[in-house]
Parts: structure tokens; C-alpha cells; sequence
């Protein structure tokens, strides 16, 4: 190595301390505040669901059950959605090879995007790489798109909503959630201007569904289009899985809907379903759809055996809400404090970030039970909690389990 | 239909039609600015790269050969990468079920951390589901968690670090192509403030190459943090496909690089590998990594293999440039244009948008040959180009028909 050389690794190495004293900082603020999180390791056996293989830093394995999957039906496991995934694989490889406009536009992905305007009742869909890539770029070319647009915002709306708000720099107004009268005074205050309110079907952290009917109707009125969030109801509610609003029959009233294929069709991606003139402008110009490689054909296939599967049967979607509605019924009864909600996701509150991590790690340790905490920011401070999430693969055998293993911990932990 | 409901949908409709305007506004523009895009309806043939089957809008299928994709060694094919697709999603079923931190950080994806981490001799990854996603997120991040940062940005950087640099909020300052002195002027300018270099191993239209070393001695006397993006170069440049900063020697001076699983690795994803403390601070930080679900086992297991298996085989690197280098004389030889590049990319310039879209429809329909057109904004206008991108795969019996199929193109439409 020559002095120079010396020299400049010396200094570089230098240079990096500097730097690395800025991200320190920030992480040591974390442990402060008792938000750093640390991530379970995990490997789910399909045919077997909920179980899965926990991995601890020491490389030893335990056999745990998993009760905070989003993939609300078990349908990653589904043998139809494998089976199109592996055959797939095997008849056109792994990636697509490119963007969707440089020889990456496979076949199962149009495919995909015609069964899922077929699920919409819509004209066209587009497919992005997830859930969060299509609510950021698909609501930031949109609101680009409109000369002077006003974007309504729902108070408690996903954070991949927000930065789509954000980045389309539009005039921004929140309403506060699910507040159809605030909704009606902020549209009436942006006038005449081009106006689009984004919300949620169902929002994720408590369970709750938005009155999408009434928020068109104030939407009519006011002359304003609607960006509809459905990633946690697509699959899930609907005769055919289309969603909340196909469950309240409100689904054509909505300007677009946005789904993803990550949770009740088990898989990876996102996608808006809308008129083909919406679909064809974010496609032409949204960074985030133009500028990726699009979605391998495998998952492609397999997301679409999933929708279409999901179209014809009922069995999963009716098993789901029987042991959603029967897990409440168990943990209520043995007066362990579940939010009320009135869909699939179950919230049992601890309301304190410590306890609820204390509590998390018991479950696991001790009873081979895994529900992540969810702690601020993702829901406010004093309201931390347990959110579990019962699949139709949940057996009452589980639930006894969960129960047991719940109010010992409650005990033990002397949780109110 | 009650007359309410029908006044809702008829006002719903013209609400629809003066939206619906803007996105038809934005549409004709496009195609009148000879813009608009028609993707190619393609499914790869496992095991006949780089044969493909085109499907055209009417249904009939062509076979043809796909000479613009970015699975540079055709690796989305290779057996070790497909069986580890299948036999992964077997075991663990399709989709993650969940973010990273809920339910979805899965023991394939934590395993291709470590493999990305040793190839870049680096202490630490971080996987995201794109290479789009690692650095729009990826860069933001950074940015914001170093107070008061410059951010010195090549001129030529991809839309991806566009996007991460504006979301940083960091104050931008744009070096002009590859120019050392530019860079230098600009860092000497920043003067004590906090700096970040973001630049480009390989620039994918011109195929050129940064010179690396010379950027980081820069780096180091101005006292600058370095962000490398290799995405095309992983996997292809170096003993161990660790990219040019391997091939140069100049890994370990790179503060961060950033990589992708989509193109050379032939499956999808992103990742950036650095010390443990600046990715454990974008884990905990990074908006796009915190709140999207985690990339599938099946596909982190396959990119993995595609990794693990181009550290230790470099058959595949080498027959790359030799075609790539047979390629380009070969074309050359016959008298088109090919612009001079140090990489396996080949552009043959053609100059003009109406053209260069003409000359790739009918090697596309008279040749079987599928080059995809790249006009502006990707490229500067004047330099429309078809981008050729030679892979193990293509043999001389390929290049012999390509180079003919252009050269009749060339004489057909009087191309220069």
C-alpha cells in the first residue's frame, strides 16, 4: 500500500466516523423512547399455516403460532397460488427481465391487471411492484395531473398515502377520520377548485370502516373525485372479494380503487383499478410505475390464481369472519380488553409501550405465540397494543390457546 | 333505482367527465409529442433465453428474440435460481403476510442480507422490495438523519435517486457528468457543511463508467459520505460480481452501495449494503422500508441462489463480454452506428423518436427481434437510440441475425 493510499483510508475512515455519529444519534433517540424495534425471524410452513419456524439470534429453532399475519386468508399457502407460482417459474423464470416498457411487460402480469378490472367492475388496472408504490406514485401522478387540485385527506390514512399526498404537491386538507360533516365543510371551503378525497375502506390499526356511500354522495355533490384505499378488505369482503365497497355496493361510485395483493391474496404488489383513461395516465406518467422492474411473472401468476380463486369461493372469506367474530367472543369473555371493531382485525390494548413489548415477548418465550407489538408511531401514544389478526386456518383449538396464553400473561404481566 | 340514486350516477358521471378531461388533456400530449408508449406483451421461455413469445393485441403468438432485457446474464432462467423459487415457495408458501417489523421478516430474506453484506464486503444490508424503492427511500433517509447536508448529485443519475434526493429536503447541488472538477468545485463550495455524493458505477443509455476511485479520493479530502448505485453492474463486474467498485479495487471506500436483485441476480428487489449503523438507522427510519410488506421468501431464496452461485462462477461474466464485445463489432463491421462504450451495453443511435420507434416495429414484426425504443425524456432528444443489451444467451448464430435484421432496417428506412 502506498502512503497515498494510507493517507486516504486513514482520512476516509475519519470521514465515516463523522458520519456515522448522525445516524448513532439517532438510533440511541430511539432506544430512548423505547421505539427501537427488533424484527422476529421467521419462516411460515406451507400447508400449515398459522405455524411457522421462529429463528433466534442462536440459530435455534421453535415452532410458534403466528397471530398477526396480514395474510388474513392463508392464501400464500393456497395450493392453487403455489402451484401457479411454481409452474410459472418453471416456464418463464424468475424476474421479468425489465421495466414494464423495456421487455419486463410479461404476459401474467396483463393478465393479472384484466382479472383485476374484472374484480373492480373497472375498465382497466395497474399493477405497481406493492401496495405502498401504488398509493405514493399512483396518488402523486393523479393529483399532478388535475390543474390546481385540492387533495381531502382522511385523518388516519396509511402512511404510503400521505407521501403520495405530499409528493404531488397539492393544496392538502384533512379531514378528521371518518367525520363526514368536517368532510362536507372542508369540500365546500375549496370551492370551485378540482378536488380528490383519499380514504381508507378499512384502516388497519383499529378495525373500522369508512362510510365510502355517504363520501361519495358528499363527493357528488361537491363535484370531487374519490381515491378509495382497499388493501385490507381486497379478498376479504364482497361476493367476489372485491372490497368493501363491492360488499356496500358503492363500487362504481368510486373514481379509484387501490388494492394490493400482499394480504388477502397473499402475494406481493399493489395495484389502482380505475377508467382506462385514469390507468393509462399513471401509467405514462408516474415515476414510480415507469422507472422499476415490473413484477415477476411467477408472482404475477399467482397473485391472479389468487383473485380468481378468491372471485369464485366464499368458503375462506365466511371462515375468516367466523373465527375473527369467535376469537373477540373468547378473549372478550375472559375480560382481556378488545377494541370493539366490526371487521376481521382484533385489537387488545395494553396502552403502554413497555408492557406491550413485555407482553409480546412473553407470548413468544413462553407460549410460542406471535403477535408483534404495535407501538407509537403507528398508533398514538397510551393506546399501544396487541393486534391479531385470526385467519380462516385458526382453529377454536387456537383460540383456546391464544386465550389461555393471553390472560396468563395479563395475570402475570398485571395488565388492566 | 330510486331518482336520488339516479341523480347521484348521472352527477357522479359528469363529475367523472370533467376529470376524466385532464387525464385525456395529459394523453394527447403525450402523443403529439410522439411520447406515448405501447408495451410489448412478452413471456420469456424458461431454459430458451433469450427466446421469447410476443403476444400481439389480437392473441396470435410470435415467437421471437428478446435483445433488450436487463437479466444481463440471463440468470432468471439459471436452474439453481428457479429450483430455489420452487422449492421455497413449497415450504413457505408465496407471500411474506407481512411488513418487515409485522409478521413478515422472513428467514430467506435475513439470509440474502448476510449473502449481499459479505459480497460487498460490507458489515450490513438492507433489502427493499425494489431497486426503485432502496433508493428513493434509501437516500431520502440518509439525507434527512445528517443535518444541514448537501447532497452532490451526478447529472446523469437515475429518476430513482432524483426522487430519493428531492425527498431528502437536503440542498442539491448537480455535478456535470462524471467531471471531477465539477465535483470538486461544488464539494469545495459546500465548505464544513455535512456532504453526500450520489453517483453511478454504470450509466445504463451510454453504458459509461464512473471513475469511482477518483470520485472517493475527492470524497475524502473534502470529508463527503459516497452513495454508489451498481444496479447495472452487480453480479456482472468483479471477481465476485460484487460490480466495478469490486473490479476497481475501490469497494471499501464507498460509504454506501446501493444494488439491485432485478437485473443481473434476474429475480426483483433492491438492497443497500453499508455499516451496520447506517442500515440499522434506515431500517428504523425509512418510510418505504417501515411500512410495506417484505419482499416473498420464494423470491429472496432465488435471488439469493443467483448471488451466492455468480461469487463463485465466473463463466457466466465472461461469456457476457465476449458476446457483448462480438456484438459490438459485429455491428460496427456492417456499418451502424454504435456508440463506443467501455460495457455490455450496446446503443446504436438513431437520432430521431418517429424513427427509432419505426426501425424497433419492424424488427419486431418482419424480424422477430425485440429491441424496445428508447426516446426522450430517457434519452436526450436528437440521441433516440435502440439499446442493445447482449447476454450469455445470445450466441454468434443471434448476433449474425441481428446484425443482418439491422442492417435491413438501416437500408429500408434510409437511417444514417
Amino acid at each position: 500500500m502506498s502512503s497515498d493510499e494510507t493517507f486516504a483510508t486513514a482520512e476516509n475512515n475519519c470521514v465515516a466516523k463523522i458520519y456515522e455519529r448522525h445516524f448513532h444519534e439517532s438510533l440511541e433517540r430511539l432506544h430512548g423512547e423505547r421505539r427501537y424495534r427488533v424484527f422476529a425471524d421467521i419462516e411460515r410452513i406451507s400447508g400449515r399455516f398459522p405455524a411457522a419456524r421462529w429463528r433466534r439470534s442462536d440459530g435455534t429453532i421453535t415452532e410458534i403460532t403466528v397471530w398477526c399475519s396480514n395474510d388474513y386468508l392463508g392464501m400464500g399457502q393456497h395450493p392453487e397460488v403455489v402451484s401457479a407460482l411454481t409452474a410459472t417459474a418453471l416456464r418463464c423464470g424468475a424476474g421479468a427481465g425489465g421495466t414494464r416498457n423495456i421487455a419486463g411487460n410479461n404476459s401474467p402480469l396483463v393478465d393479472l391487471e384484466a382479472e383485476l378490472a374484472d374484480l373492480h367492475d373497472k375498465e382497466a388496472s395497474l399493477v405497481f411492484t406493492s401496495g405502498y408504490v401504488s398509493n405514493q406514485t399512483g396518488i402523486s401522478t393523479i393529483g399532478k395531473l388535475i390543474p390546481d387540485c385540492v387533495v381531502l385527506s382522511d385523518a388516519l390514512n396509511h402512511n404510503s398515502i400521505i407521501e403520495g399526498v405530499r409528493q404531488s404537491s397539492c393544496e392538502k386538507r384533512i379531514f378528521r377520520h371518518n367525520d363526514l360533516d368536517h368532510l362536507e365543510a372542508l369540500l365546500r371551503e375549496a370551492g370551485d377548485r378540482p378536488k380528490l378525497v383519499v380514504f381508507e375502506s378499512i384502516y388497519s390499526m383499529d378495525g373500522d370502516v369508512a362510510p365510502i356511500g355517504a363520501i361519495c354522495d358528499l363527493a357528488d355533490r361537491y363535484g370531487a373525485m374519490t381515491y378509495l384505499d382497499e388493501v385490507h378488505a381486497v379478498g376479504l369482503y364482497g361476493a367476489r372479494g372485491g372490497g368493501i365497497s363491492e360488499r356496500d355496493g358503492v363500487m362504481n361510485r368510486v373514481s379509484v380503487i387501490e388494492g394490493t395483493l400482499a394480504k388477502g391474496f397473499g402475494c406481493i404488489g399493489g395495484y389502482i383499478s380505475a377508467s382506462r383513461l385514469i390507468c393509462d395516465a399513471v401509467r405514462c406518467f408516474a415515476p414510480g410505475f415507469i422507472f422499476t422492474t415490473a413484477l415477476p411473472p411467477p408472482i404475477a401468476a399467482a397473485a391472479r390464481a389468487s383473485v380468481r380463486y378468491l372471485k369464485h369461493s366464499s368458503a375462506e372469506r365466511e371462515a375468516h369472519q367466523r373465527q375473527a367474530a369467535a376469537t373477540k367472543r373468547a378473549l372478550r369473555a375472559a375480560g382481556l380488553p378488545v377494541l370493539p371493531t366490526e371487521t376481521h382485525i382484533v385489537p387488545v390494548v395494553v396502552g403502554d409501550a413497555e408492557l406491550c413489548k413485555a407482553a409480546a415477548d412473553r407470548l413468544l418465550e413462553r407460549h410460542a405465540i406471535y403477535i408483534q407489538p404495535i407501538n407509537y408511531p403507528t398508533v398514538p401514544r397510551g393506546t399501544e397494543r396487541l393486534r391479531i389478526t385470526p385467519s380462516p386456518y385458526h382453529e377454536d383449538s387456537h383460540i383456546e390457546q391464544l386465550t389461555a396464553a393471553l390472560a396468563e400473561t395479563w395475570d402475570t404481566l398485571s395488565l388492566a
